[in-house]
Order: C-alpha cells, then structure tokens, then sequence
C-alpha cells in the first residue's frame, strides 16, 4: 500500500515535471544576491515569492524579519510522527565576472551541455534555488496525491547563507522554541559523480578574513618616492606570498594543530574511489594538485584544512599605466577548517602572522566575515540509512557516505542552537560552476532529486 | 639696459599674475586625462585651448595629429640666435581614487595649506600644466614689454607623457627637420626645497610591466576546490613577494648588472644634503626607508633603481565575500631605472624570473606600456651654468644640481633622435601630490617660477 502510493507520486512528478521545472524558474528570475546592498529589494521578493510557493503546499508559512535579509519559516503536521526541519537558501552569489557568461543570468533556460547533458543555466540554478526546490516539489506531489505529507516539516529558509548568515542564526537563537524537531534535512551538497548518489558525513567549516595594510598616508608618484617608501602591495604580496612553503603547506605557525589524520579505514575507501587530476582538475584546465605534497588529492579537496586569497586589491587597476605608489593595499583571505581546528585559535594566529610581518611604519585593519568550525555529523543516525537505502534504490547504485571541501557553518549553528543533527542530502555535481559564471543544475539532477526526496520523505516515516 | 628690461619684464610679471593665473586656471579645467580614452576628446580639448594661449603670444602655432593624443607645435624667431625647443605637456594622470579628492579634481583653486602657503589645487596644478604655464606665461610677459623674446624658441607641447609617449616620439622622428636648435628645455621637475631652486642632471628611466597570471579555466567555488586547483592570486603573490631581499634588494637575477655606484665627490655632497626620514618621509606619514640596506635616502630616492607594484587585482573585490578561486590575476610593475640598466634587458630578466616561478599547469601573459633607459646629463652644458645663475639671482640661495627619481622618457628621446641635450628647470615640491589626489602646485612656485624663467631666458640670450 505504501509502495503503491509512493509509486503513484513517482509518477506525478515525471508527469507534472514540466510545471516544476516553471515554478524553479519562477524563483531563478529573482536576482537575489545577498553579498550586495543593491539588491536588498530582490532578496525581499524572492523570500516573499518562495513563501508564496511553499504556502500553496497548504503549509503554514510566513517572511519573517531578520536584522539582515528575511527569512521564511512555514509549518505543516499534527504531531506523533517524525518531525524534520527542512533547512534551505534563497539568496544566491554575486554574477560577476558578468562578461564571462554565456547568457544573463537570471533569465533561465534549459540548453544542452558540451556533452549532450540537459542542463538548467542560471545563477542559482544549483546553489540553492534548484536544490530547494527539489524538496518543496517532492512535498507538493505527496500532497497532491495524497493530500498530505509522510512526515511533519518545518520549512526553514533563509537569505544569507552566501554571506556568512549573520542575521540568521541569531534569529534561530531567538526564536528556538518554534524549532523544535528530530533533526534537520539539509539539501545543498552534491552527489559523488552523475550516477551514484551521495550523503555529506563531514563538513571543512570556514574562517573568512579581510585585511587592508596601509603605508603612506597618501598615494605617492613612485618618481619621488620610489625606492624610499615603502609601498604596501610589496608588504601584502611578500606577507600573502609566504603563506604557502614548498610542499604547499599552510606556514602560519599552529596552524595544523589539532588536525588529525583520516582513520585507516576511511583512507582505505577513499583511495579506492581513486579520485584522479585527470577526473578531478582536467575539467578546469588544470593538471597539478596544489596540496600538501604526500595527501591524496580526495584528501586535499576534502579531508585537509585550505587556505585562499578570494581577492586582492590595491594601487591602479584601469587601463593602461600610473606609477602609482598606493596608500594601501587590501585582500580577502578564507580558511576551510576540518575538524580540531578551532576558528577562533586560527583566526588569531593568522593576525598573529600578518602582524609579525608587518614593516613598524605600517599598520594593518583586519575584517572578518564569518568563522564557523568544521562539522563531523553522526555516521550512526538512524535516519541516514533510510535515506541512504531510498536514495540508492532511486538511482541504482550504492549511495557513497562522503566529506565535502565546502563549509555549511549552518549546520554546526543548528547543533549548538537546537541541538539537532543533520542530514546532507544534495545532487549538484562538481561541474556545476556554483559562484561561478554559467552556473548549471543538471536537468536530471533536479528531476531525479524531486524523486528522491519523495523517496527518503516515505523512508523517514518509518524510522522510529 | 639688458637689466633695465629684465626688471621691467619682471614688473609686468608681478603686475599681471592674477591674470597669469586665471589662464592657468582655464587649461586646468580641461579633463585632459591621457590614459583613459573616455577623456580622448578632452585632451584634444585641451591642445586645442594652449596652442590658441601660445599663438597669443605672436608664436605661430598649430596642434598636429599624432597616432595618439595630438601635439603642439609653436615657432618664433629669425635665426642668428640662440634657440630653444621648449617641451612640455598638457596631458595629465588619472584622478582615482577620486573620494580622496576634497574638492572636484577639475575646478582649480588658490586655497591656504594647512602651514599658510597659498597653493593652487587640481588635477595637473603642477605636473605639467602648472610648470609648462610657468614658461608660456614668462614669454608673454617679455613679448608684451619688448614686443619679442632675448631667444629664438619652438615650442614642441605633447599630450601623452603620463602613457609613454608611445605616438609622441614616433611624430618627432617622423619630423625631425623642423626641430633643429641648440637645446632644449624642459619644465617638468621640480626644486629641491621650497627656498632652494635646482636643475635636475641626472633622471631614472622607467620599464612598465603588466602581467596576468591563469590557473584554472574559469573562477572556481573555493568549498570545491579549496587545497586541491592551484590559486593564481598565490601564484601571484608569491612571485611578487618574493623580488625583495632582507636587505630590500631586488631578486631578479642580473638586475644591478652596470649599475654603478655614485662619484665620492657626488656622494660626499650628498651626504652634507642631509636628506633625513624626518625631511622626506615623515610628511607622508612613514619613518623607515624602504630602499636598499647601506645606502642614502637620497640614494635610494634618486640614483638606485627600484621595483614597484603599482597596481595588482583578482577575484572578488566587492562588498561582503565571496568564497572563490579566481581563474586569473594581475598586476602593474615598474621599476626606476638608472644608467648603466638596459630596459630591455631588465624586462627579459624579470619576465625570465616569473616564468621560472610559474607551476607548470598555469600561464602568465606580459603586456608592456614603456621601457626607457636613466639619463645622465652633461654637467658641463654651458647653458646650464647661466640657468643656474640665474635661478640663483631669483630665489636667492645657491641652485642645487641634482639627480632626480623620477623618469621623463623624453629627454632621452630627444638626444637620440635629435641629437639634443636637454636642461631640466622645474619649480614642483615633494608635496606636491602629483600623480595623487589633492595635487597641488605652490602659488610661490608658480609666480618665481614664471620670473625665473624671465631671467633664464635673457641669461641664455648672452650664452654663445
């Protein structure tokens, strides 16, 4: 019987697949961008559109105001049966570089990939519009065809995720009586190739830091003071360039504390999946790992703690040519973590390095943007078996338990908020160009995703 | 008699300066920013304006097309005396960051500096319409009390000294026939302290570099790719923070190949100069001089060569943050030269040593803007001997003959495809903000400027 039903939803969402894929891109049109003050009024609206969406479910839902961009809460269930929290994001990155894309991005299409692939183009079209909305389809074929859902969701949605979700987690925090659930469902990871379907098991958490170093109390002309003075681009560059050695590990002193290494018989697997340049770093013109020497490459982009400079900054950027000697000289600097590495400890030692090396008539400003530690989640959850069995029985192959390189600070907030664990269901690919130009969402990601949920929201109601 | 019209010459100067100023104020109005070809029209604008204020003069005048900005060409005189070219520029350098401006960049004013000098504030104030005006408005002065000049001048007035002189020194080639005379003068330096007047003998030439470097083959989502894809702002900033020693000695192999260190002689008057931290660097709000271990400010301000990175962007650069690997990064570079460093050598050895420096998977691409050697003048010049009297007589403290750290690439032009040597008068201040918001020209400078040039030229009439 409930076979029968979860069959008769399976076939609802092939049939109606082509109104989801209308509604998805309904939401893609709204230029969201949360990390940009100018478009405080699109955020607003597709907050306020994706509430609109989820209320049709016949789910109570409303915006609700943040200190920072809204966020949308919505409930559905009586109670007595499992009770999730289904937690997803709105708002999207930046588009620039725009020139680089192929098509504005936010007027959605679906077109053909190099390879053949349908592929749904458009900021967002993955993280996370195209993920959110694999579940709230999943939920409006359950209800539609059976008036009503396996399990009691609580939707929890916000805008700021992209920017460090500032505002967001102390609204959880204010407003933690009204989350009160078994745990959470997070879908804004990916898969572990086209086929084979993946839970996240860990998670790098991520210190981001902003630093401007200034020198002369004015721009000078390197004809007069050239040679005497110092000029901060040469202070940031030498200070930047000496954060790698040459087996590219991270120079800031401790900064490996704490780190341990994969237990043997998680390295064990992982060097079977056999992650190679050729799989992994061809697609994007590259060829050499930048890692620690001596690491798996899977380890590099997973398992090992990073370092990057996002942007930098300083002096003349326009055409053609000024001997400038620039007053300051800034740069954006982020750390994914992994775990035993406290956030707090790393972003001191970082200061502490910057400083160390910092010429004595200089001085340096220090930002942050968002420091979360890494998460482990409980490989032993009961519920991750059930998902893990209905994912695999939607795709046809064994569905892999794996780390992600990438930080979801949310989901340590959700544990040391509410106390709840999550799980990590997602289906984007590592092609999908997330924060990039011409970011994708494979057609049959978003298709089969809708059917996966519908899948594991029938399996968790069995879990007890 | 010869002294009787000097004095007059010099009266009338006095008398009319403010109208002297209001014509200066007139060619400061015109945006004629030479890099940007947003302000192509302007610069066009503003030949236009100086070769009608020269022809003013009785000077028969016309603005001549170049590859480039166009150039200003004048001519009086008979023959059977001395003559000058005089050389100058009407273009003037970008005005970003333009919120550090506390007034429009194109509205000149006379305004009171925080000490009680009267100064006069815009963009090119000093360099070079202020200067060049310093020249224009001596002649008038000598053609309205006389009825002609003590000398034969060309006046020969380019519009793209701040970007190379790329199409400039192609046009004076391409007409060197009518630039025959015996010298040439040249306002476009400065004093060595406000009391003190000075002629520049010695100028650094300038190589200016730009490079980008590309790793991946688009901008890439740190989460991702974080520790595993190679980061060209790392690749970057490595190569660059690297071209310093401890010593601040410059890294590129070969690159003090021929530099010679300075006479005793030279060195021991440079020494009794004094130059200190406190005199020259303090006022921009630094204390240790950044140049090499073991040498004078004054050295490492004017006779050593020097590397600056005069710009350097990649990756997001906005508000907020924004967790990506950018696919390129770039930067400005270029180095002050002095006698004895081939430009083109120096631009192999420090292309040589980026590519040496570059992981095998990325790519750099070079674009140059200029490449001029140092000039080292002829001490000995008999003109300079009466301009240094003269400058003497009118500022009343004995004229310095120093090297300067800045480079005007023309003077060697000059030499080589006319065969002239050039004398380098100039009435700018280390203060003066050139190439900088608030530039600035002291309304000292530009009325004992205008009557130093008066005197200078009845000084090089007795010149034989």
């Amino acid at each position: 019987m409930a076979n029968a039903q979860l069959q008769s939803v399976l076939d609802h969402i092939d049939k109606d697949f082509d109104n989801s894929l209308e509604r998805l891109f309904s939401l893609l049109r709204i230029k969201s961008i949360s990390a940009d003050p100018a478009f405080a009024n699109d955020c607003k609206a597709a907050a306020e559109h994706l509430a609109k969406d989820i209320a049709s479910l016949g789910v109570a839902t409303e915006v609700r105001s943040t200190a920072g961009h809204p966020a949308i809460v919505g409930k559905t269930g009586a109670g007595g049966r499992p009770h999730v929290i289904f937690y997803g994001h709105y708002d999207v990155q930046p588009v620039d570089p725009l020139d680089l894309w192929h098509r504005p991005p936010f007027e959605p299409v679906v077109t053909d990939h190099a390879d053949g692939r349908k592929i749904i183009v458009a900021r967002g079209a993955e993280d996370d519009k195209g993920q959110v909305m694999t579940f709230v389809e999943a939920c409006r074929a359950w209800k539609k065809v059976t008036g009503s859902l396996p399990i009691d969701v609580t939707f929890l949605i916000e805008g700021e995720e992209e920017v460090g979700s500032k505002n967001f987690v102390p609204f959880i925090e204010a407003n933690k009586d009204e989350f009160k659930a078994d745990y959470v469902l997070v879908c804004d990871t990916g898969m572990w190739d086209r086929n084979t379907p993946a839970i996240t098991t860990s998670l790098r958490g991520l210190l981001y830091e902003e630093l401007k170093i200034t020198a002369a109390n004015r721009d000078l002309h390197s004809g007069v003071f050239g040679g005497s003075a110092m000029n901060p681009i040469r202070v940031l560059t030498k200070i930047l360039g000496g954060l790698f050695d040459d087996d590219n590990r991270i120079t800031i002193p401790g900064f490996y504390d704490g780190v341990k290494d994969l237990p043997p018989d998680i390295l064990e697997q992982w060097k079977k999946l056999n992650l190679t340049p050729e799989m992994f770093l061809k697609p994007i013109g590259l060829s050499i790992p930048a890692g620690e020497k001596g690491r798996l490459l899977i380890e590099q982009a997973s398992s090992r703690p990073t370092c990057d400079v996002n942007g930098i900054w300083g002096g003349y950027i326009g055409e053609g040519s000024k001997t400038v000697i620039p007053s300051h000289a800034s740069a954006k600097i982020s750390f994914r973590l992994v775990e035993g590495q406290d956030p707090a400890k790393i972003r001191k030692a970082f200061r502490d390095y910057v400083t160390a090396r910092l010429p004595g008539d200089c001085k340096v400003e220090f930002g942050d943007h968002s420091a979360a530690p890494a998460v482990a989640l409980d490989w032993k959850m009961k519920p991750l078996a059930a998902a893990s069995k209905a994912l695999t029985e939607e795709w046809g192959k064994e569905t892999v338990l794996m780390g992600s390189g990438a930080s979801i600070p949310i989901v340590a907030d959700f544990k040391r908020t509410l106390g709840l664990d999550s799980l990590l269901v997602g289906f984007g690919l590592d092609d999908d160009n997330i924060h990039s130009p011409n970011e994708k969402y494979d057609l049959r990601s978003f298709q089969k995703g809708i059917r996966s949920w519908a899948r594991i929201l029938a399996a968790l109601a069995e879990v007890k």
